[in-house]
This record gives C-alpha cells, structure tokens and sequence, in this order.
C-alpha cells in the first residue's frame, strides 16, 4: 500500500526532472506538458479512499493557516485580513503546478517580516512585490535556476532562519504583554519590551504567556501513549486553532460596551477579496505614486524575496520526500504562479511553510488535493468569520508566532556543526550576525559568500601529485592532476611543477602531465600551459601532456598550434617516453585534435 | 654564463614560496628574515661585471620613467613634479625588498586614472591613498593574499587593462591636438573631441600627431637588421626621452616674450620632496578637512587601488620570470613597502609599470641594483631640470600616453580567446564594458563575479559515474565520485543515485559510494548522506560508503553514530558485497573513526 502510493509520485518526477536537467532537449516529447503541470499526472490515478485523507489533512492544515495568517497579517504591518487573502489562492494554484503533496503554500512568518517595511506605507506594495516576485521565480524556474538553491548550504540556512525566527519572535515579545513596540526590530524590541515592561498590561500578559505555554506543551501531547493515539495527534496538530478559540471566548465573554480586556484584533473587513490586477501605481496619503516610484522603494526586496522563497520551499519539499527526487525548477514554476495568482487577489508574497506542511505530512495527506480543502475553509472564513476574528486577542497572536518560531530556531544544528565539522560553523556566524544586526536580506547574501570562499579556495587548490619515477632508465616527473583546472588552479599547477623542478636540480629532462582526470580547461590554463612549456625550457626540460581529453587539448593546441606535438594520446607512458628519449619521430599521435 | 645568472635567482626564491605557502609553519626557519628582505641573499653573491649593466638598464629605464612620471602626474590631475615625486622612492625600496629583478616601481596610467577623481581636489588625497593601499598591500601580503589574484583570470585582466587603456588614450586625445578636455571619461572626452575639432590648435596637432606617429614608428627600429643592432635596441628603448627632447627644444627655440605655439607644461616646483608624514588631514578652500571626510571621499578607492596596484605588479613579475618562481605574497610586501615609503616624500599610488619593466628587461638587467640609477636620475632631474621641463609641450606627453596605451590594447588576445575558448569571452566582455560605461573599481569586481559563476557551477555539478555491476551474483549500484565533494555538490550526489535508482525499479538492493577522491566533505555534504540513507531505505535499498578517507568519514559518523557500520575501509569490493549479503557479522572494518 505504502510502496503503491510513493509510486504515483515516483513513477511521475523523474521524467520531469530528466527533462530539465538535460538542458531541454527533450523540450519536443509529449511529457513536456505533464511535466509542467503535474496535476495531470496524478489527478488521473486518484482513488476514492484518497478523498477522507485528503479532507482531514487539509481540514487540520486549515485550522492551523487561519489563526497564523492572522498573526503574520500583523506580522507585515497589515490589517489582519491581508494574512486570510494570502492563505487561500496559494493552495488552489498548488494543487496545478505542485510536485510534492505535502507542501502548503501560504505566506510565512520570513514573508511577512521582508514585507512589513514598505507594507506599513501602504498594502498595495505588498502586493506588487508579490507579483514580481512571482514572475522572477516563474523565470528563475523555466530557465532551470533552481541549482541556484544548492549554493545555500545548510549551515547557511540554519543561520539565516534561527536569526528571522529571533528576529520575529522578539518583535513579539512587546505583544504578548500587552506592550506596544514602535519597531520590528531586535534590539530596540527588547529595548522596549525592557523599558516598558513596569507598564505592561496585566490580563494581556496572562493570557499571553499561558497560551505560549499551552502551545508548547500541546506540541508534545503526540507523544502520549495513554488512549488513543489519533486523538492526541490530531489535538496536537490542532494547537493554533484551540489556543485562538479559546482566546477569543475569552475576549468575547469579558467584554461589555465596547470595552476587552485584553486588546483584541478588531475589525477585520468582511468578504473575499475581488478578483483584479495588481496595484501597478497606488496613492500613499492622497498622494499618486507611480510604479518606478514604487519599485525605487521595494528595492532589494525584489531580489531577496524571490531568493528565500524559493529556499523555504525547496528546503521544505526536499525535506518531506524521502526517496523522491524533488524537481527545484518546477517548484519554482508552482511557487511563481502561486504568487502571481495571489497577487491578483491582494495576496503578499507567500511561499512553503514548514509549519503547515509539517501538519499536512502528519495529517497523513495524499495529493496535492488537500490544498483545495485548506483553501475553502480560509475563503470561508474571509466570508462568514470576520466578526468573530475582531476578538481574537492579540496576545494570542503573539504566542503563536512565538511558539511557531521556538520550532524554527534548531540549537541542536550548532551543536551537529561543532562535533561534525567546525569549520562550517564560520558561515553560519556570519549569517547569524549580519542578519540580525543588518538585514536579513545582506545577511544571507553575506552568509552565501562567506561560505562560497571555500569552494573558491579549493578551486585555486586542485590535486596535484607530483612524482619522479625512473621510467626505460630516464628519470622523468609524472605531474598527476586529480581534478578538473580552472583560471584559479592554472598558476598552481605551473608553480608546483616549477617548484619542483627547482628541488631537483636539474636531475629531471622530461615532465609528463597525466591529464585522464581533466574535464576540462579554459582560456587562462591554456595560456599558462603555453608559458608552463617556455619556463620548462628555462629548465632545460622538455614537457609532454598525456592522456589529456581531446577537448582540453584542443583549447591549448587552438592558442598556440606549435604545442600540438606535446600531445600524446594512444600510447603508453612508457612508450612516450621511450618515443621522446630515443626515436622522436616514431610518437608522433595518430589521435587528431581539431583545429 | 646565463644559467649562473638565473641560478642566483632561482636558489633564493623557493625558499620565500614554501615558507609562506607551507602556512607558516615554518616561520622559525633563519631563513625567514632573508625571505622578507631579499636583497639579503643576492647583495652578498653580487658580481663586479653586473654594475655595468645594472647602469646602463637602469639609466635607459630612467630615460623612460621621467617623461612618462610628468605625463602621468598631469593624468592625474596633479601638478607634474608630482608623477616625478612618484617615481624614485619605488625604485630605492623595491631594492631591498623586491624579488624579480626586472620590476620597475612607479606610478602607471591607470594609477593616476584611478586617483584622478579626488587628487583633483587636492594632492594630500592622492598621498593619503598612497600610504594606506600600501598598509593594506603590506597587510595582504604578509596574510599571505596573494593568492588571491588567482582569481583574476586573463580575460579579465585584458579586458581590464584594455578599458583602461582606451579611457586613458581617450582623454589624451584632446591633449594631443591641443584642445582642453573637461572630462576624463571615455565618451565625454571623444564628444569633446568632435564638437571641438574645429577649433584644434595647428601646431599642438602637428607636433602632437607627428610625436605620436615617431614613437609608434620607434616600437619598430628594434627589428631593423641593418648596421649596429645593439644601437638601434637602445635607440627604440629611449623613445620617450628623445620625443620629450624634440619637442621641449622646439618650445624653447620658437617661443617669444613667453609666447609659445604649443600649450607646454608651465611650472615645476623645483627641488626635492620633503620627507614628512603622509598627511591625515588637510585644507580644501581653506577649510580644516578631517582624516574620516578624507577616508569617505576616496571611498571604494581602498579597495580597489589595493587591488589593481597587486595585480599589476604580479602579473608583470610573472611575465618575466621565465622558469622561476613569483612569490606573489613577497611582492605584495615590497609593493606595500613601496608605497608607505613614497606617501611619505609626496607620491601618489605606485605600482610595477609593464612598459618600464619590459625596457629594464630588454636592457639586460642583472638585478634590482638598477633601480639605484633610475631613482637618482629622477632626483636629480627634481633637483635640476625643472626649469627645463617648463618647455615640454602637453601634446608631446599626450603623444606617449597614448602610445603607451596603444601598445596595453591586445586585440590578438580577443582572437586567441575566440580559437580557444569561446566562453571566456563572457567575462571578457562583462569586464570591458562595465570598465568602460560604469567605472574602473566596479568593472574588474563584475568580471571577477562573471567568472567565478564558472568556478561556482562546477562545483555545483561534479563528475559522479552510477554503473550497475553485477558483483558475486548481486545487482550493485556501484558510485564513483569523482571529485570532491561540497555544499553546492551535495545534493547533487544524493540527487543523481535516488534518479538511478528510480530508473532501475527496485533491482538494485545496495549502493556502493566509492570515495577514493573525495578528499574532504563538508556539513552540508555529510547532512546528505545521512538523508541519502534514509532515502535510499524508502527505496528498499542499503547503502555502504567504501573506501573513504577516515576525515571524511569522521564528519558524517561524528553527525550520525548510527552510520559508522555502513563505512568500510579495508576490504575488496567483493568481500564488502559479499559481507553484506552473505554474512552481514563478519565484514566489521578494522579501520576506527575517531569519535
């Protein structure tokens, strides 16, 4: 059974990827249109018994969304309806272009925090930028730039979520007593959280803090082996939904004339939102602002955006695949098309949660299909709730975000990095710190670079061996190089045979370069392999490349057609040898490189 | 005779290199000292027939140095003594601690294009840079940096040096025909050139144009076959002087009453510089400027001057040390050397000038000892030739600046990239026109990023091989990973063995990573193996890691205990697949990895 159902999503990915990843050219076969919209692989096999699994997983996956679109609506600096509309259109436009099962799409705690410094001005930036966003993901997918992903590494992205999780969670920390903070910030966060706490706000704070509580406690009530185990996964995985009902109860029951106790939500406005374009221009206080204005302000977002939703995403779909391979670039497709088909309905920018998508795994989804039930129960609520939601306290709020980012910050990773390999542990500081206490939009930036220093160094560092071995009676270095060459590994190689040669004194007449190993040079290997065979003949040594792949060859021989006798291909090291030392006309290749 | 000369080179340079390069480990060696000042270990073994030719280099070298100093001093938008302040101290300090014998230190053209834009404002800018790219090249160099000029290939450094050259030989034009130019960029001055053209001044154009035609008509004269060739060399070497003669003599002999026809240099502040402090402040328009508004006017200046000033010096020495070892960091030290020690006599940036050196080369330089001569002629041409210089005409050092960036622009190079490698020519390209149409500092920095996405995107796709074997009568999936392995390459393994695997419906029941290559792996890398494990069991298919190096090993038993028994080390590929079928129990590894 288990085996059957991995099947309909196994049998159906790798042809998407393969046809990707062999640069297109497999663009004319038929599977192109599957492969672009995976609903027609699986929609066709669909079992009936799929269906109940399909409503609960995404009837919990709602009840999880609506409280926490809410919480990150604010989160973003808008009004908390704008956290509903970005909840439902991301899973009906999943369920189309989605290859993973699990994956919810809504927006995220990360989104909203990106957003929240020009959303403040206005809504309708948040929603230009969410189809912006889109359409560079939508790109950045056809053009199969999901390997862009893989040069964020894990330390890396532990980094950057454990400082926007601190990050969040801290802007919080005023909300959940009752304080308000005039910053999203972290430092002046608890700055003011410190100052202010003699102020804080009694009730807020109690019922803050006992939810927080409640949350983490329920994450736990899973593990109870006492009665039955459904019931307690699914009272787990209903957390949100309970703490945010029993909140408002409360709300509503203690309020009388207009007057809570604690400070609530408020008016959320009714309805679901139109269906129109995206706010192309908009006006901030009477004022008409155009859309160079408006791109002006979003700034970097545009980059940054699309660059950590893709992330989240493919980390969360990558995470929830065991066995499985997961197509980045047609996740990038689904994603960009959620995001543009949200932003046609006020949505700000969303990607994969790993919260809900946690939820959805758990709830033991089947399809993609699930997406349609979490969708209807937040369009729904949009349409009958909005009055009850005027009483969810803030506080509530508070704690589940807070609780929502505890899950996000994995101290246990650090402690892996240490014991597994410690040198890893300098990107992830780098992230950590400048996304703090920069921006998390420089910081990951800054923690990508930091850990691309060392591909870099290791390129300008390849394998080289360097050996003499008494080969017919001639003393003769054998250069073995175990990698690929490249610009930065070019003068490497011409120093260390050098060097060695230096250290010889003159002993040796002949180095050979063993080149199986080379894929591939470029320009600036070539010109030092050119110059590599004047400074030999400094030396009063002669140099022969054996065994080099044509192509190499080819790009030396193409730059200095004089090299083309140094190229030994179908003969054997001793053989070479013998040929350069004894009869030279008799070695000459019958291998031809192309002119 | 001449392997002698080359020996005493070469004898001293290894040392310097495997000190530095073996990561200091070596730095309680007495050697030290001399690697660091090595003019210690070629002053004792100098000979008494090296003075003759030392001189002789050095004075032809002097020749070349004082019209291009004055001609760049006005490049830079200084006053001319200024180039001449450049131009001795380089040559004293690069004695002691400079290692090719054949680098002559002074101001360049693109030096004085880069400093330009503030030295215009005021001289202590241009000294202020000088004294602080020096600390940074000196700190650099004794970090060991140079290897860091690696990755700057040769299409960037063409496309570099040719941008340069253009926008240099560009402003020249106006100087040349005796217009003035406002600006120093490349299509303000050619825009300059046209709208003016119809108020040129005759005779700055005669002599201009005819200076300009003599000096690209002297490149030649080397060649000529007939008579004295060792006349006709020096003849071609003093260019410049005997241009800069012409034309001074024909100023003074036609002026009148201080009327001139050409527009001539005015002014040089007679006499040596004073040697005093760089200056950490200074006065515009009478007003106190401060060390930090100096610092935030020259800006990104501190970064690229650095830069540009190592890679020229570099590759120079790198061009001419034919079967010898450039120790880049060593010239870095010197170079830094250089430049704190000219800030203090006035000079502006300094590096190794191609043109200079190539003359000392074709002079027959023996060793640094040359420099002495060129440096003293500097200063006694500050000391008593100023007055003489009043006469040179603007158009005469216009012609050699341009005749000196003529010969920058390799436009064979552009062929030999497009026979060899035609994608080098992306970097190439990106270098040219950023340099070009945006700046010298932000260009060379694009084409370094253009580049390494090569670097960036091999890694991200390593040369992994899955055969099926059939290995004592069982179906094995045997990988064979080529290459080392990190974060970007990870998931690419993980990815590349789940899409075989997929591919083989369920016959393979085991998986052999052979690891013989992977030198070391990273987190990320170590995270993926352990997932991989997980997947590969979703596919009813185990997993064993055979033959990798116990540091690689550690990093992903130190993450997961529970992997330690799928690493094998000691045995066949048979007896590992036979183990693992027949008698799982007995195929333990005596090999530990350390906990």
């Amino acid at each position: 059974m288990r085996a059957d159902e991995d099947n309909l999503y196994r049998e159906q990915l790798p042809n998407v990827g393969s046809l990707i990843r062999d640069g297109g050219r497999k663009l004319c076969r038929p599977s192109t249109v599957t492969n672009k919209f995976p609903i027609l692989t699986w929609l066709p096999r669909y079992r009936l018994e799929y269906i109940m699994q399909d409503f609960i997983a995404g009837f919990t996956v709602g009840l999880t969304t609506i409280p926490q679109a809410i919480a990150y609506g604010v989160v973003a600096g808008l009004e908390p309806q704008y956290g509903l509309y970005s909840a439902f259109m991301g899973c009906f436009t999943y369920i189309v272009f989605g290859s993973c099962k699990d994956v919810t799409i809504a927006t995220t705690a990360i989104m909203a925090l990106m957003v929240n410094q020009y959303a403040t001005i206005s809504p309708d930036y948040a929603v230009l930028v969410c189809f912006l966003a889109g359409c560079t993901v939508l790109l950045l997918g056809l053009l199969n730039m999901g390997v862009l992903v893989r040069f964020i590494s894990i330390p890396v992205i532990t980094g950057f979520t454990m400082a926007a999780a601190t990050t969040i969670g801290s802007a919080q920390i005023n909300n959940i007593v009752g304080l308000t903070s005039p910053s999203n910030d972290l430092l002046p966060a608890w700055k003011n959280f410190f100052t202010h706490l003699t102020s804080l706000r009694v009730w807020d704070a109690l019922l803050g803090v006992s939810s927080l509580v409640f949350l983490l406690l329920m994450t736990r009530v899973k593990d109870i082996k006492w009665g039955n185990r459904i019931f307690w996964k699914y009272l787990g995985l209903s957390r949100n939904a309970l703490a945010v009902i029993f909140g408002t109860f409360l709300a509503y029951i203690l309020s009388r004339d207009g007057h809570q106790p604690f400070r609530v939500t408020g008016n959320i406005t009714a309805g679901v939102p139109p269906f129109r374009l995206p706010p192309f221009s908009t006006t901030v206080d009477g004022e008409y602002v155009s859309f160079g204005e408006m791109l002006s302000t979003v700034g970097a977002s545009l980059g940054s955006i699309p660059l950590i939703s893709i992330l989240e995403i493919v980390a969360i779909s990558k995470a929830f695949s065991k066995g499985k391979i997961v197509d980045a670039s047609q996740e990038m497709v689904a994603l960009g098309m959620c995001n543009i088909m949200g932003s046609f309905v006020l949505s700000m920018p969303v990607t994969g949660s790993f919260t809900r998508t946690a939820v959805n795994n758990a709830s033991g989804v089947k399809t993609p299909l699930g997406g349609a039930v979490t969708g209807a129960l937040v369009l729904m609520a949009l349409a009958f709730l909005t009055q009850t939601f005027y009483f969810i306290p803030k506080c509530t709020l508070a704690a589940i975000i807070i609780a929502a980012m505890i899950s996000l910050v994995e101290l246990h990773k650090i402690k892996d990095m240490w014991k597994s390999k410690k040198k890893d542990l300098f990107p992830f500081v780098v992230t950590v710190i400048t996304c703090m206490f920069w921006s998390l939009e420089y910081g990951i930036l800054c923690g990508i670079a930091a850990n691309m220093v060392y591909i870099l160094y290791s390129s300008a560092r390849p394998h080289v061996d360097i050996k003499l071995e008494k080969i017919n009676g001639h003393e003769v270095s054998v250069v073995d190089v175990k990698q690929k060459l490249d610009y930065a590994s070019a003068e490497y190689l011409k120093e260390k045979v050098v060097r060695f040669l230096n250290h010889q004194n003159g002993e040796t007449q002949l180095v050979v370069i063993k080149g199986e190993e080379i894929n591939s040079i470029d320009y600036t290997v070539a010109m030092n392999i050119v110059s590599m065979k004047g400074d030999l003949e400094a030396l009063n040594c002669a140099m022969i490349c054996w065994n080099w792949n044509i192509a190499s060859a080819g790009v030396v021989c193409r730059l200095n057609n004089d090299l083309r006798p140094i190229f030994k291909f179908d003969l054997s090291l001793e053989e070479v040898v013998a040929g350069h030392f004894d009869s030279p006309s008799n070695t000459a290749s019958t291998v031809t490189i192309e002119a």
